[in-house]
């Protein structure tokens, strides 16, 4: 991405030196138009802005600080360094720290982690969550409006760390959604359905989500899931980040969590390297061992239903959480709600529910919805039961099912039609 | 543990006959002494008990109704009936009623699951969980008794159906405590500790369970996890029926359906022929993929308190799981605790938390215990941190700590020290 991002300024004409550890990387970089260098310094030196896009905070310490000709002592007075990182929230604190720490209080740090991909980047058509204080974002917005789509420019509200907070809870939805497009392919194959078929129905249904609909093609079309997109190994450092976050706060994240176990059970199978719709292998892989199963269904159509009916619950649960998440992190819910849905985030039922749920946290009278949340655990329970007799493991799709259930035995009552939003009350009050 | 249950009959001095499917179990029930039959029918005809001990529901309702020369058309008038398998409530009740529907009414059932395992089988020994209408029971009592340690039989109120939901919720406690020997170990085994030292340790601590000790020996001492004393298709057998009958109620079973996709994924791995215990390698076998990784516990002393931290964890939300099903159930709780506590489910977090969490139900002030919920929290969530740098799947351990972090948030605000058994609110009011 960081190639991308690079490449998009130069085409916008600007004069961009970049730095990478990978020779190739920069020589495609020197054949685009870029100028090169040999080490974050010199990459830096009398420039005023510096973009930092690596993979950790780990590598952002170590490119800006504690590596070899690191960036940071070579930026000129007052230089404004844009962090696009996905890093958590204390890291990117903890690195303002070290600024002052090491008497460079002068620079204008933002915390603007990016969200879109490797082509949106080279269009400069991302989505950008930039948290900083006010001076710091005058300066650099400019740079930040070249980057991303003019819609998807975020400016959050909290100052440095709170564009990583966004950025995390958003991912909250894409970590599950990710895991969540290769549950629901792999329970249709293992249904029996024909994935091409059955997959556009699904894409056509209440069950969207931006993942299921992008991850699809690699899934279905690259049977070494390779070329990448996006490796197994970034989205489970992503998914460690919310978890360890979460922690922190004390905070549940049971959807999140269950997903992280999930991935480091695609990693111990070596699918790490790999594009992570390749995780569809966790789900489909059993399939000669479990001896002879029967399931229920017999009509394609009552098949599909299930595998909606387990796309829907995932995306409510991961809805449901990320939302509280981000409210445990006092992020503003329209914003957030706002960039999730338009982002690689989004889904049919994070736009029909998320705003119910910011209702619920505001104290606001819900509209009811169609369906109620009882009706959503009984679809959600037909594919899981289906599941447990063809014996293929829905470790988001039986989460989600417990979720909601834990939700239903707090609600009030006798009340007839619980709003689906409740569910969100079984992370906290 | 038929065979055990029938040639402890017949060293008793009682004349039994003996069906099974499988020839050379017969012969060496004839070379024990017993006599054999080669139908259900021929087995139980003119005989005024008959004892069904089979794998499920299915094998249970063909031997004794469906299947060629079924054993219910052949019992004289009178005759009692213990069916001391393990199977849904719903089954043993639809079975009470088909009696009366096929003009059997006159036979008496006796739902009466066991448990124990084959040596106790043998031995007389048995745990036994016994519903049925007081005639029943007492015509089958002293079977009752030949059968079960005399410390170990309960009879059960509640009639036909109460033995096998009984024996359910001990399960939920059997299904947890065998999958969390193997998670147990598994992450000691990724920690690089020495198992043989670190189970020993374990065992004298309080992540004691009953489970783990008696999985230990053949986990570590037979590397083909054969042969077996239980296979893992029988306990993802009873997990299914607990996460089945708790669909049918709505009621959640967030720690037992977790475990049931963590056996299905070791189905799918092909180990469901193999000893339970073989599903540590679901733990231990991505160690060479995932990478360079660097835990942060050093002294074998922090790592094993780790492992013990997590066996208290999952073994207080097992409790707390079982527990909130049985009064669920509408079982007497005091006979319950008792049951669990002595029996494959006992560990030592159930003998001093399941009391408080059965006080809890019934209104009753809590004892303060010595570490409350926060530090039974803190210490788990430091295990499943070291699990996340070295990217082991702790499916257990994991949803432990987001049903403890939930029942924290739900707890009163400004309480300093929230019970342990406060827990079990999770699962409902």
């Amino acid at each position: 991405m960081g190639f991308g991002m690079a490449t998009h300024l130069v085409k916008q004409g600007y004069s961009v030196t970049g730095f990478d550890v990978w020779q190739p990387t920069l020589d495609r970089f020197q054949a685009a138009g870029g100028l090169t260098a040999s080490t974050p310094a010199a990459a830096v030196g009398n420039k005023d802005y510096c973009v930092c896009m690596v993979a950790t905070a780990q590598q952002a310490q170590a490119v800006l600080l504690d590596g070899q000709d690191p960036a940071l002592p070579a930026l000129p007075k007052g230089a404004t360094l844009l962090l696009c990182s996905t890093v958590p929230c204390a890291y990117v604190q903890s690195l303002a720290k070290q600024l002052v720490e090491r008497g460079r209080g002068d620079i204008l740090l933002i915390d603007a982690p990016v969200s879109g991909g490797a082509t949106r980047a080279a269009e400069g058509t991302l989505s950008i969550m930039a948290g900083a204080p006010d001076a710091a974002i005058e300066k650099g917005q400019f740079l930040l409006r070249e980057l991303s789509d003019e819609q998807k420019l975020y400016i959050v509200q909290g100052g440095i760390g709170a564009g990583s907070n966004m950025k995390m809870v958003h991912q909250v939805l894409a970590a599950n959604q990710i895991l969540g497009a290769s549950e629901a392919m792999g329970f249709a194959a293992r249904l029996g359905l024909d994935l091409p078929a059955a997959s556009q129905a699904v894409l056509k249904s209440d069950g969207w989500a931006w993942m299921l609909e992008h991850r699809l093609p690699r899934m279905l079309t690259a049977p070494e899931f390779k070329p990448i997109a996006s490796a197994l190994t970034i989205i489970l450092k992503d998914a460690g980040i919310i978890t360890n976050e979460a922690m922190r706060y004390g905070f549940p994240t049971p959807m999140t969590s269950t997903a992280e176990q999930v991935f480091f059970a695609g990693l111990g199978r070596g699918y790490g390297p790999d594009d992570d719709s390749g995780m569809i292998r966790v789900y489909t892989e059993g399939k000669d061992h479990v001896g002879n199963v029967q399931g229920q269904t017999e009509s394609d159509e009552e098949k599909l239903n299930l595998v909606v009916a387990l796309q829907k619950g995932i995306n409510l649960c991961s809805a449901a959480e990320s939302l509280a998440f981000a409210k445990k992190c006092d992020l503003d819910l329209d914003q957030v709600l706002n960039l999730c849905i338009n982002a690689a985030g989004g889904s049919t039922v994070l736009q029909t529910v998320g705003p119910e749920i910011v209702k619920l946290y505001r104290g606001q009278d819900l509209a009811t919805d169609a369906e109620g949340l009882g009706a959503f655990g009984q679809q959600l329970q037909k594919a899981v039961e289906e599941a447990q007799r063809l014996k293929v493991p829905l470790y988001l799709g039986t989460q989600a099912l417990n979720l909601i259930q834990l939700a239903l035995q707090h609600a009030l009552p006798g009340v007839e039609k619980v709003p689906s939003a409740l569910v969100a009350k079984v992370w906290g009050r």
